[in-house]
C-alpha cells in the first residue's frame, strides 16, 4: 500500500482527493493537514466521507508526513515551495496541485504570482504533470506539477493541431467557462450563491494567472512562441469546465483533422474524441477523469473550432494528480479512477 | 460474473443502474434493451458511458434476455408485471425498480395506478426490497421489488422510533423535497428548466402513490395502522432527497431518542447516523447508496423531527437495487457501492 | 416627493429598497449609507442600477438622515434601536426592516439576539408592519418593525385559520423553504454555491430566531399562547419562501376553509388564494410584492395543509416595508409595488 | 390607449410581452391568442399575472385581432407571414418578434428556416427593429421585425468597432452563452432540468439560423461582407445572453475605443459602456431591457474582446419590441421600459 499523506486537506481539490483517494486499491491515506482543524475528523468536516475515512486533521510540519511514501499539496499557491524541498530529501514524492512548479520562467512566475519564489532550483526537476504530453517524464519524476484546470482542458484542445501543425500559433483564441468550484473553499463576496447563481459573466478577461501557463505548454509543442487570447468566464455550475478553443487553419479539411485527434489519443485512457458535429456536455465527465472533445469547421471556413470538457476537480485536479501517482508508482493508469460520470 | 439485463435503459434509473454495474467487480452487463434504439450503443446515447460500456440496445423481449442471471426493470409502472412471471420461469431472477410489485393489496394499487394488474400472483413472491428491514427474505428472494425513493427516505427515518413505540403513529407528517430527476427523463414542460430552475413547489399534495407505500411499511412496522400526511415537493436541483418528518413524542427524550437511532443502525452499511445537532445535506449523499439521519426535539417539547437524505436515483432506486441484488447473489452487500458522495 | 433615506444600503435588502424606490413616482432617494463605501458612487457597486440612480453612499450620521421624511434600516440586527430615537425626534418616521423592534418582550428579544436592548422604551411605539392585520395601527404610526420573511409567509398563511377558530393551536407545524439570497450579502462558506447549489437541507430546527416572532403574531390572532414547531430550510435558489403549513382541524371541511380564505384577503391587494387543488410556485411571486396561498386537505382527514409562498426579498423585506411607507403616508398602497413577478 | 393584441400567449416571449404591457402606462392587451386554451383566462396558465391580467385567450383570427392598433407575434418562426398582410391591410401595425421578416434575402431565408416564404413581398417594407441603427426608420414602419436575441447582443457589441472601421471584419469570432429560456416553451428532453442543470455546451457550432442574421446586420453596417464564426452555448441559468467578441484591430488602443463606445452609445437609454476593465454579469440586466458592454484589450496585443450582456427575453426579445412599439406610437421610447433589473 502507498502511504499518501494531503498537505491543505479542506480544500475542494483535497477533499476529491480524499474522494478518490479513499477507494483507492493501492493507497492508504496516512496524513491529512489542516491548520485551523487539528485533532477534528475529517468525516466531521466532510460528512460525504463517513464509513470511508478514519482520518483525524493533523498540523502540516514535515514530522507528520515522513511516513508518507508521497505527499499532495492541494493548498493555496505558495505554501509547496515552501516544504517540498524538504520531502524530497527524505526519499518523498511531491505532486503539487497548486502553481508553484508550473512555470519554468521563475521571473514571470514571480510576475504573476505577486511573490518571491523560495525554491527556484526545484523548478527545473519538476515535471510538469499532463500525462498526455509527459508520460515517460512521470514516470520517474520525484515532483510533479499538476498542471491547472483551465491549461488541461485548452492544451488537450490544441494538442493535436499544434502537433501536426495544423493551425496558426500566433492566432489562438481560448473562450473558457468555469463552474464556481474553480475559485475554491473560501469566504467570498463573489462566489455566494446569490452572486453567482443564476448569472454568467467573464473575469480577468485582461489577464489570468493561467494565461503564461498555457503559453508555455503550447509553445513547447509548437516549438516557438504561440498569440494567444485566453478569456476565462464563470458559469452557474459547480462543477465542470468547456473550453471553446478558435484557430485558423491552412488548407486542413474537418474529416483530416478529425482523424488526426482520433489517432492521437487512441491509446489515452482519459481523452474521448466524439463524432464529428458532437458537442460534448460537462455534465458527461463530472465526478470523472475523462476529458471530451469534439471539432467543427463552421461553414468550411478557414476557422477550425475545438470543444473541450473536463471536470475541473477531477481531470483538472485531483483525478490527474492521481494519474500522476499511478505513474510513478508503477500502477496502472486507471487504477482507482475508472468512475463513471455523474448523469443526471 | 453475473450477467445482467436491463430493461427499460434510456431512463434516469437505467443509465444509474448501468453508471454502477459497469464498474461492479463481479457483473458484466449481458443485455440492455430500449425499443426505440435497438442497435444504437448505450454509449452513444450516454457519453458518459463511453470507456465504460460496450452494449448496444436490444428490443426488451425474453429471448433477449434469457442468458441473464438477474434483470433489473427501470421501466414505467405497468411494464415488469407483464415480463416478471415469465422471466422467473426461466429462473432468472428479477429486480423491479418500478412500483408493480410494492403494495401487498391489488385493489389498492390499481386504485392509485389507474390500470388493472396483470400479475397478482405475483405479488405475495414478491420481497420488498428494504435491506434495512427485510435482509433474509431479500437474500432468498427471486422476485425483488424495490422501493420507491420517497417511501426509502421517509421508511429509514420513522423506523426506529415506530419500532420503539416512541411516537404516536396516529399522527405522522412527512414533508419531503426531491430533485426534479425523480420526475424521470420524459420531455414534459413541467419539469424544463425555465419552469423548475429557481423555483419551489409542493405537488401532488391531495395524494402522492408513494403515500399508500409509506404507509404500509410503517402499518408493517408499527403492527398497525398509521395515520400519515405525506406533502411531496420539487426543489430546484437535480438529485437528492430530504424528509423532514415529525411526530408526537410520549416521554422520550432526545438523547434516548438519539442512541435507539444509534444502534438501530449500527451495523448497516448504507445508513449513517449524524451526532445530535446535525442538519444533513443531500450534496453529502450525491452519487452514493447513504441514507444520513439527524434527530431535533425543538426547545424540548414533544414533537421529534427527523430529518432524513438520500440519493434519490441511488439508495432511493438503482444503488438499492444492486444492494438487493448482491445480497441475492451472495456477495459482500456493499460489493460496486463503495463510492464516495460528489462533494462539492 | 417623499424623501428617503437608506441606512445599510449594500446588503440585499438595501438593494431591493432601491429597486424599488429607484422607480416609485413618489419617492426621491435622498440618501444611502454605507460606512464603507463612503464617496462610491451606488451604481459602480450595484451596475444593475445604472441609468437609475444618481446616489453616492454617504455614512450612516443622523445628520446625513436629516432632510429625509422617512428613514428605512436595511441593517443588520442591533443598529436601527442605535439612532431610532434621535430619527423620531427629528419627525422622520422610520421603517426597521431588521428585528430590532419585533418583539414586544425584551427579555425574550435578548435572549434569541444576545445582545442587550438599546433602546427598549421604543418597542411599545413600534407597530408590526403586516398590513393584512395592522393596516390602520400602520397608517398613523411613527416606527414600523418590518415583519421578517418566514414570519410573513407562516403567518398569513395561517392567520384565516386562528382567526375563525379551525385549527388546534397548540399543536401547529410550520415547514419552511429559503432562497439563499435570505442568508444576506456576506462573505461566508455556507452560502458559496458550492456548498449550497444542488443540495438542500434544514437548518437551525432545534431553534430559529423566527420562532418567537412568529409565535407572538399568531399568539395576539389567536387571543391564547400557541404551540409551534418550525424547521427553516434552505432550499438552492435565490429568491423565495415556500411554507408548508400543517394544522389539526375540527370539523371544517376544505371548501368551507377555501371560502374563508378568499373571503379574509378579498380585498388585499397582495394576497392571492389559489384555486382548490392548487400548488404555488415560489417563481410566480419572484420580485413581485403578492403572497400566493392554496388549500389541501389529503384524503379528507383532519390535517390541514396550506402552501403560502413569497419573495423573501420584497414581500418579506422591501417590498413590504415600502407597501407600510406608502400607508403611513397616505398613498395608495399599490404606488411602486405594481410590478409583475419574472417569470420564467 | 393603444389596443394591443399578442398573438401566441403562451411561450416565454408572449408572456414576457403580457408581464410588461399589464402595467405600461399606454396599453391596453385587448386580444391574447392560444389555440389550445380558448376560454381559459391568462392568468389560470400564468398566476404570475394574477391581479394584472383579465383576458382571455381567443383564437388567433384577424376577426380577434381587428380592434387592435398593434399586434404582436410571439409565435414560432413561420406564423407571423401568413397573418401579417391581412392586419397591416387593417390599418394595423405588425410587431413580429420570430423570424419570418428579419432576412431580407428571400433564398437564404427559405434556406435556414427550411420552408417556402409566405409573403416574400413584405420583406422590403419590414423594419429591422434595432433601435440603436434604425431608430428613425421604425418610428414611421408599420411591420417590424425585431432582432433575435443573439443578434441583438452581437450587434450592439460590434456596432462602434465595425462603424468606425476598427476591426478586419474578415475575422469575426462571437462566442456566446445563453439562459435555457431562449430555447422556449417546448416540451423537449434537451431542455429538461435534469439535462441542462449543473452542465455547459455548445450547440449547432456548425451553423445557427441567428447566423445569417447577424452577417447580414453587421454587412449592413461594414458596408462591405463580414466573416463571422459564431458559436452559441447553453448555460445553466434561465435568463440572460452573454457575448464574448473577439476582433482584430489595427492600431487603435483601448482607450480611444472606450471612448468611441462610450460617444457612440452615450444618448442609448437602453445601451451602458461599463467602465474600462470592468466585467458584465446578466444579472444586472435580468428582466430589464438593458445592455452592458465593456471592453478589453489583453496584455496590449491587437486582439480586442467585447462582454454584451442581455436579457434573452427583453432586450432581446419582448422588450425590445415593446421599445419599437413606443417608438412607433411617437411614445417615450422608455415608457414602459423603467425597470430595474432582479438583483440578486
Amino acid at each position: 500500500m502507498i502511504r499518501a499523506g494531503i498537505v491543505g486537506g479542506t480544500g475542494y481539490t483535497g477533499v476529491e482527493l480524499l474522494r478518490i483517494l479513499s477507494v483507492h486499491p493501492d493507497v492508504e491515506v496516512a496524513a491529512v493537514t489542516s491548520r485551523a482543524d487539528v485533532g477534528l475528523r475529517v468525516d466531521a468536516l466532510y460528512p460525504s466521507l463517513r464509513g470511508y475515512c478514519n482520518a483525524v486533521f493533523v498540523a502540516p510540519t514535515v514530522e507528520n508526513l515522513s511516513a508518507c511514501n508521497v505527499v499532495f499539496f492541494a493548498t493555496p499557491n505558495g505554501t509547496a515551495m515552501l516544504m517540498a524541498a524538504e520531502l524530497l530529501a527524505l526519499g518523498i514524492k511531491v505532486i503539487d496541485l497548486s502553481a508553484d512548479f508550473r512555470l519554468k520562467d521563475v521571473a514571470e512566475w514571480e510576475h504573476w504570482y505577486g511573490m518571491k519564489h523560495a525554491s527556484p532550483a526545484l523548478i527545473d526537476a519538476a515535471v510538469y504533470g499532463l500525462p498526455e504530453i509527459n508520460r515517460a517524464a512521470i514516470r520517474s519524476a520525484q515532483l510533479i506539477a499538476c498542471p491547472g484546470c483551465y491549461p488541461t482542458a485548452v492544451q488537450l484542445g490544441f494538442l493535436p493541431l499544434i502537433e501536426q501543425g495544423l493551425v496558426d500559433v500566433r492566432h489562438l483564441i481560448a473562450d473558457v467557462k468555469s463552474g464556481v468550484s474553480g475559485a475554491g473553499r473560501k469566504a467570498e463576496l463573489a462566489t455566494l450563491m446569490s452572486e453567482t447563481g443564476e448569472s454568467f459573466k467573464a473575469y480577468a478577461a485582461s489577464g489570468h494567472r493561467h494565461l503564461p501557463e498555457i503559453r508555455q505548454g503550447l509553445a513547447i509543442i509548437a516549438q516557438q512562441s504561440v498569440g494567444l487570447t485566453f478569456v476565462p468566464h464563470l458559469t452557474p455550475m459547480i462543477r465542470g469546465i468547456h473550453a471553446t478553443l478558435y484557430g485558423q487553419l491552412g488548407d486542413a479539411q474537418l474529416a483530416d483533422i478529425q482523424a488526426v485527434f482520433e489517432q492521437r489519443y487512441a491509446d489515452e485512457p482519459f481523452v474521448e474524441v466524439l463524432p464529428s458535429a458532437a458537442h460534448p456536455d460537462t455534465r458527461n465527465v463530472r465526478g470523472s477523469n475523462h476529458c471530451h472533445i469534439a471539432l467543427h469547421q463552421p461553414q468550411g471556413q478557414n476557422t477550425i473550432v475545438v470543444l473541450s470538457v473536463i471536470d475541473n476537480l477531477v481531470k483538472g485536479a485531483a483525478g490527474q494528480a492521481v494519474q500522476n501517482m499511478n505513474l510513478m508508482f508503477g500502477l496502472a493508469e486507471e487504477t482507482g479512477l475508472r468512475q463513471v460520470a455523474l448523469y443526471p
